[in-house]
């Protein structure tokens, strides 16, 4: 191939991210063609609006109304998709494209979360190269850091702050003592959170980039459905002022462990030491922990979205297949690893945050003690401090308790009995702790 | 090439690195194998005493007493150069390996740092990749993710903390208030400095690896010796007590910036406010700060140096060559970026921190303010607490003044004007304010 033959590239979806790539493209042309060896240029484009000022000239583009349409464009060489969903024009124009031979760059967490393996399988079927470094944490180069970095270490942990918006909530919340929904409502007002926030907040965002991890980490996709996802929503000021007591903060962690039946896979909010590297990650920041058996423990921390930083990683990307880099979705071929197999959240292990709301009377603290201790779970440590700050003065206490490395089954069944006691007051909050 | 047939590779240097290089190979061979697309084999090693016992197996492998030989063996497919020195056998290897169209793998920071642009001519006029992920910051994938993770980003500013046997001894120093010969001798017999410490202590490891990152970040090698170098010799006690007075950090840094008129290289010694990420890097890790045009700031945290993580670095690179992977040295081709021009020190900029040991009498801090005032530079605040608390009671006390940023020119006239004070006792420290 000629080396000043431009990389021509069709760009489905021009929202916030298909702007920045293109404004990164027309911005940088000289240092990316430098760079990849040959210029690369939008040669068409899929959008719905096609009058809308994007700040950028795509006026010598095609332009189609249909995405699949780039598929069948014999002028474009990668297909860029940046529409989202797992289902729909984004996964129909991504296998097409796949079958046509074109490589196919996209940001798009929730498809390749949900079909990694399939696509993965048409990927190698087609020698073309699948890339989505943008999916997970925006900027931060963690796919290729994890999947070419890291690829002569067996990692057996891998997770972190994945998203911005709850970690901005959380970040906020604990500074200025307020509640869940009074901070939502401010990230709304200021662009950090969505109308919607139900992706975000509820943790499926966050488990979509930690599935796409784990399948780094271990080599195979992860069954989507089987990672276990908790969102903030349950998370109060009063959770953040008893974690800082007791020399925590409060993260939304993805985590993925390997253990020697499966694989753990969860998003949880968690109490991390307040001296862990992840605890100081705050506000919108991303950051990506992995631990392999030679490289021991490394972080990664930066952007996780917004226009520039995703811009950045889909331009990588494209400059990767501009030289001619191939590396299989996961690593590996499909035929080299053997399958991950989840492991249920019963068997998960580890300390816990127990936050519960009780009537203030004896005896109180006698039944939850027992409770704990039919089920095997030792307290380490117990916080209680008169009526709750913040709360109505109904005769509520909060109580918490933080147990020593235990069952998540044990944990499971205590909370269940303990939210059956005339005491407790409301549902109460249990959170893992994690090294960080 | 047939999938199954090995990538064979021949080791020059068999001390910790090589010998962890080794295991590596062997503990996850069939997962390096499935990542790679085929095995990797040592067939022939280069190492003084042959007797050795180096926890692995190497009986099989062909022996060279001179190292050079591997280059000429017909069965060695890539060169792993684990020699180190800018000059002499492992200069020679590299060389000779590129000219016959081999590969090479290196964890030679000096030898990529000095003489990293005629390399990166020779493995260019070859197509044969020179790698050297090991070099900088051990086994962080900091050469890849600014290579190619960045590379659609104009980068402006990289650095951090590149020396792990620095951080230590300042972590050290700051944790327990030793003074730097102290902490230094027992780094030394913990095995974190070596008996001769020149090297980390006074910068020029830590200068070799900002070289390098700077020559990746701005697309050309900078001339090496234009870096500005000091080590923390200078560094007291007191130095680290006042930072801390001060809301800083003392953190050895190498820091390149892009100016408009040239690129500033320097390792130095510097105030980073404790809020800061970099901050908080402490014991012997590293970590790598970058910050780009579309990215905004980056960093990358993990092991800088021991046998695991670097031999992880240097197997990650022999997995790319095992795939196929071609990226050039400095991320493009020699001829299509322009050439770095180094500024001088004293056309450097920022905010100082000056500490003085001065004579406990009227007048002083009027003297000393006189001569910052006659260059143009503004206090933006002082600290003064009678006496040394750990120095002899001979009427001397420490005086540490913070300016507002000015040029370093300005200071460093300053500073000689100042030093030669009669009530100046010994010479002062500056140290650069650094946002971290």
């Amino acid at each position: 191939m000629n080396e000043t033959t431009p990389l021509k590239i069709g760009v489905a979806g021009l929202g916030t991210v298909g702007a920045g790539v293109a404004t990164l493209l027309s911005t940088n042309a000289q240092l990316i063609s430098a760079r990849a060896g040959r210029p690369i240029e939008i040669v068409a484009v899929a959008a719905r609006s096609r009058g809308r000022d994007r700040g950028v000239d795509l006026s010598a583009c095609r332009w189609y109304d249909d995405a699949r349409d780039l598929a069948r464009d014999p002028d474009v060489d990668v297909v860029v998709e940046l529409i989202g969903g797992a289902e729909g024009v984004a996964r129909e124009l991504v296998e097409a494209a796949l079958r046509a031979g074109k490589p196919v760059v996209t940001a798009n967490k929730a498809l390749v979360a949900v079909h990694g393996a399939e696509l993965a399988r048409a990927s190698e079927q087609a020698s073309v190269p699948l890339m989505f470094e943008a999916a997970v944490a925006g900027g931060i180069p963690v796919i290729k850091a994890v999947r070419e970095g890291l690829a002569a270490d067996r990692l057996t942990w891998i997770g972190g702050i994945l998203n911005g918006t709850c970690n901005y909530i959380l970040t906020a919340m604990r500074e200025s003592a307020r509640d869940f929904a009074d901070v939502l409502a401010e990230a709304q007002a200021l662009g950090y959170a969505e109308a919607d926030p139900s992706t975000d907040v509820d943790g499926i965002d966050a488990a979509h980039k930690l599935a796409i991890l784990a399948a780094l980490a271990f080599g195979q996709p992860v069954n989507f459905g089987s990672v276990v996802v908790e969102g903030i929503r349950g998370i109060g000021a009063l959770d953040l002022k008893f974690a800082q007591e007791l020399g925590y903060r409060i993260k939304l962690l993805g985590v993925a462990r390997q253990h020697e039946d499966g694989v753990e896979a969860r998003v949880s909010p968690c109490l991390v030491p307040d001296r862990a590297p992840l605890a100081r990650v705050d506000g919108v920041f991303n950051a990506v922990v992995a631990e392999g058996d030679f490289i021991g423990r490394l972080m990664l921390e930066g952007r996780g979205a917004g226009a520039g930083p995703t811009a950045s990683a889909v331009v990588a990307d494209l400059i990767d297949i501009a030289r001619g880099t191939v590396v299989p979705v996961w690593g590996a071929s499909g035929t080299a690893l053997s399958e991950v197999r989840s492991i249920d959240r019963e068997a998960f292990g580890g300390a816990y945050y127990l936050r519960l709301l009780v009537r203030d009377q004896p005896g109180v603290i006698a039944d939850v003690s027992a409770v704990l201790r039919d089920f095997g779970v030792s307290v380490r440590s117990m916080l209680q401090h008169g009526t709750a700050p913040d709360g109505p003065d109904n005769g509520a206490v909060p109580l918490v308790l933080v147990t020593h490395v235990t069952r998540e089954s044990a944990m499971l069944s205590s909370l269940a009995r303990i939210s059956a006691l005339d005491v407790v007051i409301e549902e109460p909050t249990m959170l893992r702790i994690e090294a960080g």
